[in-house]
Order: structure tokens, then sequence, then C-alpha cells
């Protein structure tokens, strides 16, 4: 068995909590190594201020937010599917320049699955990353594609829900 | 419906990935919203040096750790017991203190499956805690009496791992 060291593709999906919240973990972690961190977030507000995008300035870890709160509601699709490529795009110029260890692409799962952005021209990319940069992916309905690629992929399976249950509000802190 | 406020108990739990990096990934967001956070590690080395005990460290989070890196292999099992309940004792202080507005209990699940700490003594403590403190509880086979308890059980599903299936080494910062 061979005990190579590489970068990985991480991929976190599945209707459960936690997919985006373990890969905070991942960058939290590797932040505590002194390893380069940064992070991409797809669809969510440009802007938006919740717990995560405010420890990652207070720990000065890159932080891009753009899109424009993406929902079924969403009156401006052509937008929205704009804002997205072009968030690919920085993400590519990053995920190819050998300026980071850590890379998380946050709810990139969705233009992929809605087709916004061909599940081919991003596995290029990651083919042709700098071998040790670790990437992780987070959202539900990963493409098949990409599972196939990933080197680890979770499946975060709810068992219980609060809001849904119990009635319970999204907690700050702990939910955003 | 109600929308009530109230702290959560959480629980991470699955034979994949990610558990204590999604409880690690709502201390960074909690952290972020000047929350006050705090870990216990059960099992784990005392005095271990993973990236997530090295950014505690750096982010002024308290972090305890006490056990003796417990395996199958474990010679001593008075004492990896004995070390379990101290921790436990340790950790119920810090529930009933009015201290805290997260508490993470790393591994916890394997002191309860192993019948070391009665699970009937952690849900009363758990049930006696203030009203607003958030309880995230990691580790596979949680027990039944606990999930029943709980307010929000995720389990991760390993569904791809790079380990047994490409002999990839452990990687520093993303999974310790």
């Amino acid at each position: 068995m061979t005990r190579e060291r590489k970068g990985l593709v991480v991929v976190n999906t599945g209707n459960g909590k936690g997919k985006t919240t373990a890969a905070l973990g991942v960058l939290f972690r590797a932040w505590g190594r002194g390893m380069r961190v940064r992070v991409f977030q797809f669809l969510k507000h440009t802007g938006s201020r919740f717990g995560e995008s405010r420890a990652a300035e207070k720990l000065d870890i890159p932080w891009s937010a753009l899109g424009d709160g993406f929902t079924w509601l969403s009156k401006d699709m052509d937008r929205t599917r704009a804002l997205a490529r072009e968030q690919w795009e920085r993400c590519r110029e990053a995920l190819l320049a050998d300026d980071h260890d850590v890379i998380v692409l946050d709810e990139f799962t969705y233009p992929l699955h809605y087709g916004w952005i061909p599940v081919d021209e991003v596995l290029d990319t990651l083919r042709a990353r700098p071998h040790m940069l670790h990437v992780i992916i987070t959202g539900r309905n990963a493409p098949e594609g990409l599972i196939a690629f990933a080197d680890l992929v979770t499946e975060m399976r709810e068992v219980k829900h609060p809001f849904r249950e119990q009635g319970i509000k999204a907690q700050p802190g702990l939910e955003y």
C-alpha cells in the first residue's frame, strides 16, 4: 500500500446539516497549523455577516462571497447564473496559482447541479492544480462526475432536525 | 409553530468523516460571533498537538483533553475508564455553570457506548444546564437514549474514503 501525501478533493454533500460547518472545521484546523487557507462562497449574498465570515475576518482568512442570495423564488436567474460564473473564474485563478494549502468552495455543487458551470471544466481545473492543494467542496446534490473524481466524499444525512420537528428558530453561532 | 430560541443538543455520529470537524466549524462560527466556547475531548492523548488544539490555543479557546489515546489495543482499560469518568466530572461542572454559550464534548459517545458513564446521568445533566447553552457531542455509536433526547442529529455517512481506497496517508491540517 503506497502511503502517498497529496492534496485531496473532499466533497461534503447530502441533505443533513454540517456540510459547510465541517469545511469550516478543516479551515480552523489548517489555520491552526499555519496553512494558507481561503474560502469562496457561491450563491450567498455578497456581504452577508455570518459568524463564519466574522471569524475569518478576525483571523485574516481571505473570504470571498459573491451571489445574490439565490433561492427558488429568485426572479433574476440570469444574474444568479452570471454571478456564479464570475465567482468560478476567480476560484479557477486561485486553484491554479500556487498560493494556498486549502481552498473551500462553499455551496459550489449548486451551480454544477444546475448546469451553470460544466463539471468537466471543473475537473480539468482540479487536475491542473498544485499537487499538495486540498480542495473542499460543499452542497447538496453533488454531481456524479465530481463524486467519481473526489478522494473523500461524505454524505451528511439528517437523522433529526429541530426546525421541522420542534419549530425551533435557526440559532446564531450554531448554524450561521 | 412556536419559534423558540433555546440551546440545542447536537449529535454528530456515524462512521463517516466530519463529526469532530463539523463541531470545530461551529466553534469557529460561534467564536466569530464573540460567543464563549469550550471543548472537552475524551480518549485522545492529553497534550496531543493537533491542528485544532493549536488553533484553539491561538484563539484563547479553552480546550481540555484528558485521555490516554484509547484504542482497541489499550492494555490498561481501568485507567482509560477512570480518565473518561474524571473528564466527565469536569464537563458536568462546566455544563451546569453559566459560563459558556457552546460546549463541545468530542468523542463523548464512546464512554457512553461502553457503559463507562451512564447515559441517564448525562441526560439529567443536560436537562439541568442553562437554557441557552448549546452542547455538541461527537463520535460513532451514539446511544439510542442520547439520540432520542438530542435536538439535532446528523449521521456522517462515508461514501468514499481515500485511506482504504487509495492508500493515502492522513493529511495534517485536513484531518488532524
